[in-house]
């Protein structure tokens, strides 16, 4: 990827807004290189996210201050090794810096101390995940690990238009490699190749970083929730479930598509897919500012509830069955979260709320109400997972509500989940992912 | 991947021998999972290499226990969490652990303590990179971080042949790869692009991790020796350096060609490729028991100086020439290092010996006589990086060794690097990698 400029110093002056100090700095550290254990293995290098969203600097052994006062930006890169330069080459300039990043000043760090003390602050707010061992003894005692945090994560919360663009772009990517993955998966590929095609289908683009280690699971494998092994075989008969996504510039995408592996939905196959999907249209159309975001997952329970039971597989009325949590058996994740430079991003609970103690909600990682810039993933999903059903089927109290031959007939569906990246706007919601998941569309790609 | 059961109790054996302690225990902490910064990102979970040379384990969380008295070996696997299993699956039974390692036997990390207080060991052996907190208070005094290492790391050192056979599969897999890249590059695929498609030839075999972040270099980008950016196009007329190799089970393969991007080598890409290989089959001759690691450097370098000496390049007395260090700026680093479960495998230097402190020697990660069962990598190259030649030119001492005009003519060409894994063996050497190097192979295959 050529190096986008991108204009963080916006980000930085919502952050100064958000902390409402005049006087003082903010001081972070960006993420330094790291190696494997004793070795000199030295691992990817993924810049830390609060350091990205102020500076745009995905590069080792930076730090930003920014002083609160005249809102000045200066980034402090790592001094010049000559040995270094050897084995990696000439790193670029403070004017190149300067060009490639939305900053007002590049120093070198051992310039940094002149730096702080030039600026003396009454206060230097930091991040309590910041080392701060780089600034100067006499400055220790001035150093707060507290108030920026909010400050940042609620102005991280908001998708900036530009941030929404590059979170679009990262959406098509993954999207195309999703497109890709369905039309390739008949040829009798397994769970491993179809990962590795994801891997590459988003990296030969630029995004070398996945946002989360991919989901690739066949049949029953999709039941667990978090299935990661991806070293199964995959049979013509068996749905697919691929939750992947990669970033780019940072960004994440996190999608998921459920899809048959022979390219035709079998009878019960399409019954449950289409239960998810009109769980997930149902949410849509309550996906606009002011309205809870707890809400919409308890119509996606509802949704999942009459659904299951129209086909059969719980018996008794659908308000019965909500209050008595039993649709959270085979919908025990939640809805979706926040996503934006991390998978699950900051900011889904406001300070003080606490999570509702209840089955399947208690891991909603969300809770309140949406907002314009919002950016969250809607995923539904229904699983047929013996290990969470089981229990509900050994208590007299919850057993009457299932058809177990029902259920068991349809357990060889596994899971199926489909989940969109979308941002709320004024009037509704943007989605960002682009691929297909229409019974009849996903059929006639992969025919 | 399915899962291959190694015969790591051989390995556990050669340390006990090499530990040369009849009483207490060994105890080894794996590695644990680990997340980005703050965030709930999961990072991709690789072993601690001397935990996997001891059990063979790719999993997280596990710890091992050898007594030296009776060369038990215990492996202790993470307790069960309802809440982890409800997203992650029923992980494998003891008994299935039983069978997946080379184990006596298999308890939960619950059991731990009990396993250590009924050992009631004169001595715990250790590492210092290990987490000991889960041994007991009264058996902390009797942890020894010392001895163990040099044991261990003698025994990776010398690989059994069933180490061997698992560098062959994983050399086959990246060599295959490289010939892929081969063949692909005349499309105009940029360096990114290469870089993609080397880490999608692996994968989709199996090889999810590469020993090391991949280099593709093309034109004078290879000039810069840990060039990692690849970023950059690739026109017809450049040469293509890559320095690739994926681990399988945790075993390294380190692999470096260099070919034209349009297929054919130009005149001057030619004569210093051929340089590079008559380096390496020249290093070959006297790769087997008995020879000094740094004697067969010293004899690529004096290979290098005759060759650049033969086109015009440097001037005067080969001896000379060597003996003032000058072509130790166009083959600045070692001509290779040991190579096991870590790329730079351990045992290079014997406890108390020095590096060499000469230009480019210095680089020289071994030195040691070559013993059967040691791996290696034989990798000449030669470079025309500025910023290491430079200094000789401005120094009129040294000055008048170069031909500047031919060197010029010649900095084009960038870098070129040829690298193999070889396994020492009773009578010379067994070579692991099977990529083409012969120009006109190289040329025949990109036809």
């Amino acid at each position: 990827m050529p190096h986008q400029k991108l204009p963080t110093a916006t980000s930085v002056q919502k952050v100064i807004n958000n902390l409402k100090k005049s006087d003082g700095i903010i001081y972070l550290k960006g993420q330094v290189l790291h190696e494997r254990d004793d070795t000199d293995v030295e691992l990817p290098f993924r810049q830390e996210s609060n350091f990205f969203y102020m500076t745009g600097v995905n590069e080792a052994d930076f730090h930003v201050v920014v002083s609160l006062s005249s809102g000045n930006i200066t980034l402090i890169a790592p001094d010049i090794v000559e040995d270094h330069v050897m084995w990696m080459g000439l790193p670029d300039t403070p004017e190149q810096l300067k060009n490639k990043y939305d900053v007002h000043e590049v120093v070198y760090a051992s310039q940094l101390e002149q730096v702080l003390q030039k600026e003396n602050p009454e206060k230097i707010y930091t991040l309590s995940i910041c080392d701060v061992t780089a600034i100067p003894k006499n400055l220790q005692s001035k150093v707060d690990k507290d108030s920026l945090q909010p400050a940042i994560y609620d102005a991280r919360l908001y998708k900036a238009q530009w941030e929404v663009e590059l979170m679009r772009e990262i959406n098509k990517i993954s999207s195309d490699a999703h497109i890709k993955l369905m039309k390739e998966a008949k040829a009798g590929l397994s769970e491993q190749q179809l990962h590795a095609l994801f891997v590459y289908e988003t990296a030969r683009k630029g995004a070398f970083f996945q946002s989360y280690n991919p989901i690739v699971a066949a049949g029953v494998n999709a039941a667990t929730l978090h299935y990661g092994k991806n070293n199964g075989g995959i049979s013509k008969d068996q749905l697919v479930l691929i939750d992947a996504g990669a970033e780019l510039n940072c960004y994440a995408s996190d999608i998921t598509r459920t899809f048959p592996a022979g390219g035709k939905f079998s009878k019960e196959q399409r019954e449950i897919y289409e239960i998810v999907l009109e769980m997930q249209k149902k949410c849509f159309e309550l996906c606009k500012p002011g309205v809870d975001w707890e809400d919409i997952h308890r119509l996606a329970l509802r949704v999942a509830c009459e659904g299951l039971v129209k086909i059969g597989i719980l018996n008794g009325d659908v308000e019965e069955l909500l209050s008595k949590h039993i649709p959270a058996c085979l919908f025990p994740h939640g809805l979706g979260h926040s996503i934006g430079i991390d998978v699950h991003d900051v900011g889904g609970y406001a300070p003080g709320v606490q999570r509702v103690d209840e089955p399947g909600i208690r891991n909603l990682r969300m809770r309140r109400k949406l907002e314009a810039g919002m950016a969250v993933t809607v995923e539904p999903g229904i699983y047929f997972c013996d290990y969470i059903i089981d229990p509900l089927l050994k208590d007299s109290a919850t057993s009457k509500y299932f058809d177990l031959e029902k259920l068991n007939h349809y357990k060889k569906v596994g899971g199926v989940r489909i989940e969109d990246d979308i941002v709320i706007t004024e009037s509704g919601f943007d989605n960002l992912t682009t691929v297909p998941k229409e019974v009849q569309e996903i059929e006639a790609l992969m025919a």
